[in-house]
């Protein structure tokens, strides 16, 4: 059963990239129109547009807009320029795998076409839009299958943004809220705060209650006080890598919340499309973790929050080990353990 | 060994309690007196003075506030006025054991004293200095104790500030921390940011790192992500209140570090004098837990940071179970389970 969401993150339109600037919610709604490859390098850099299915979309986009600023009409020149912005594009945030995959899939698509450069260039953007639509059945899929999971009236915890402003719209992990939330209005939602970009209160306390769906907003270390008063029922989170084996990288602080729902016997479950899912990476340790700057930890709202001259390690990501999820829910349902075997099947059926 | 700390933090001085205003650090280094009991219940409330120790020698300092306002020569009535006054300090925060503890002992005195009430205000002045001195020795053989459990060049992380500016000086986490350091240089520090009110970010940054002593601050999610890189080695935190069983109450947020230490088999310390622990209390579950404003979770230095119509629950405090706790470090030694035996025994010793 699907809910009707009001949200949409990011859309070709206009010949532009149409996105909302996600650094400024929950103050002010607005969208920002990306028009060139490398403001869509900043932007994705930058975080007005995050969330690793929407910034796939984001690169897909960006390959658009490089294809529409290389000159030459000399097909080989063009595909050679396109490659070399792919690259820039995707350099741009090392950890989520749907940045990778949607860039490559343009570039071989690009590679495919018998056309002329123009050709290329328009079957770029007819992609890119079905790449859009194709995002937001996947995540009704995702919602629906997860839905199952959701116990009646459960309150679910969620951490980060795994949502319509992760995605195209409508969301992984806040997809199977929503799809829970159209079948049994009375389950909640605990949202973490998401320390150091509050994520969590920024943008998933924005969108649950914009949707009308119960929130309440908690700090990221009151998890388990809350598990431990029999108050959260499940945890899902939504995935920017995960491996072979179902080792997932997913938003920093993640990683503590699923060791704290094994301690609590809560089930954790991963939502995410398999295109989150790079089955060329073996296991976890493998996954690139992105180190952020320094000021996200120090600052809060452009003020120093701690002494001036302490040190900063502030890796983006962690890595939450197989052992600790209970499901991953995908378009082709929930995957269970022995993930490396689930996985493989999940990938055979495609 | 003892470490040469720089900080006072409270101190009773030209008949007014002098304290270190913590809520405007590490921006601001400025002291405030207090004097009036009614200055003091505020004090406490809106933690100007915060950490269970030092609230205690704050609560002490307003029974002696609360005796210099009381007009009546009359020994009954005083006594009686006082009393009532010492129930209006000891209500500005529920969980810290050590207020009570403190508040109680000065009322005792004013009851045992054989003199006229300018005898007993004088009694409970010269007490006050006098508890203010046993907190320090108190927390530098806390400091002693605890340093023997220290692995050499160790991480150490913290949660929230038990510190030099949770007690008259010195502290007792951060005790355990300047015993080690003065031994052994080479050790460090990872503090918990501690939302919501980042006491580990502005308060034991500034703290530590005016001691010299090398800080590395990170964001409450992220203490599992550097347990699994083998960065930290144990955990030491302080206590607001300590049940007979062990069960210890202290800043929300001090479980979920525990049950990520115990999942990564890392030793978890409280580090408390004995006038935390509440042989009155059996368990944990019998521990009143302060819900504190709901601003101090959806604002960060004044600014809105999610939804307006999001639903906040905000416990200042979370139960550690004994289960999780390597050892209690306290004056006397450090306590190992069975803790309700080795409570009793320090007991005994006292």
């Amino acid at each position: 059963m699907t809910f009707k969401s009001k949200i949409k993150t990011i859309e070709w339109t206009q010949n532009v990239s149409r996105m909302i600037d996600q650094r400024i919610l929950p103050k002010e709604f607005k969208t920002v129109d990306i028009k060139t490859s490398e403001e869509m390098y900043y932007a994705i850099k930058d975080m007005i547009v995050r969330g690793a299915p929407a910034i796939g979309i984001a690169g897909a986009h960006g390959i658009v807009l490089a294809a529409m600023e290389i000159k030459t009409k000399d097909k080989q020149e063009f595909l050679k320029e396109l490659k070399r912005k792919a690259e820039y594009i995707k350099s741009s945030r090392p950890t989520a795998v749907n940045l990778m995959w949607a860039a490559d899939k343009q570039i071989e698509l690009a590679e495919s076409i018998q056309g002329d450069t123009n050709e290329i260039t328009e079957a770029l953007k007819q992609n890119a839009i079905k790449m859009e639509n194709e995002d937001i059945e996947i995540n009704k899929k995702i919602g629906d299958f997860g839905s199952e999971a959701v116990p009646k009236g459960a309150s679910i915890l969620t951490h980060c943004n795994a949502g319509a402003l992760a995605t195209v719209g409508y969301g992984t992990a806040l997809g199977v809220i929503r799809s829970a939330f159209a079948k049994d209005p009375t389950i909640k939602v605990f949202a973490d705060e998401t320390r150091p970009r509050q994520q969590g209160a920024r943008l998933t306390t924005w969108e649950l209650t914009r949707d009308g769906i119960p929130t309440t907003l908690i700090t990221d270390g009151m998890c388990s006080y809350f598990m431990s008063k029999g108050m959260i029922d499940m945890v899902v989170v939504g995935a920017d890598r995960i491996a072979a084996n179902g080792d997932t990288a997913n938003k920093i602080g993640t990683y503590t919340v699923a060791i704290a729902a094994k301690y609590h016997k809560i089930p954790f479950y991963i939502a995410a499309p398999l295109s989150t899912i790079d089955i060329s990476i073996k296991s976890g340790n493998d996954i690139p973790i992105e180190e952020r700057s320094h000021d996200e930890v120090t600052h809060i709202n452009g003020d120093w929050i701690c002494a001036e001259d302490v040190n900063i390690i502030n890796p983006g990501f962690d890595v939450t080990p197989n052992e600790l999820i209970s499901g991953i829910i995908t378009e082709k349902g929930i995957l269970r353990p022995c993930y490396k075997t689930s996985i493989q099947n999940a990938f055979n059926l495609k």
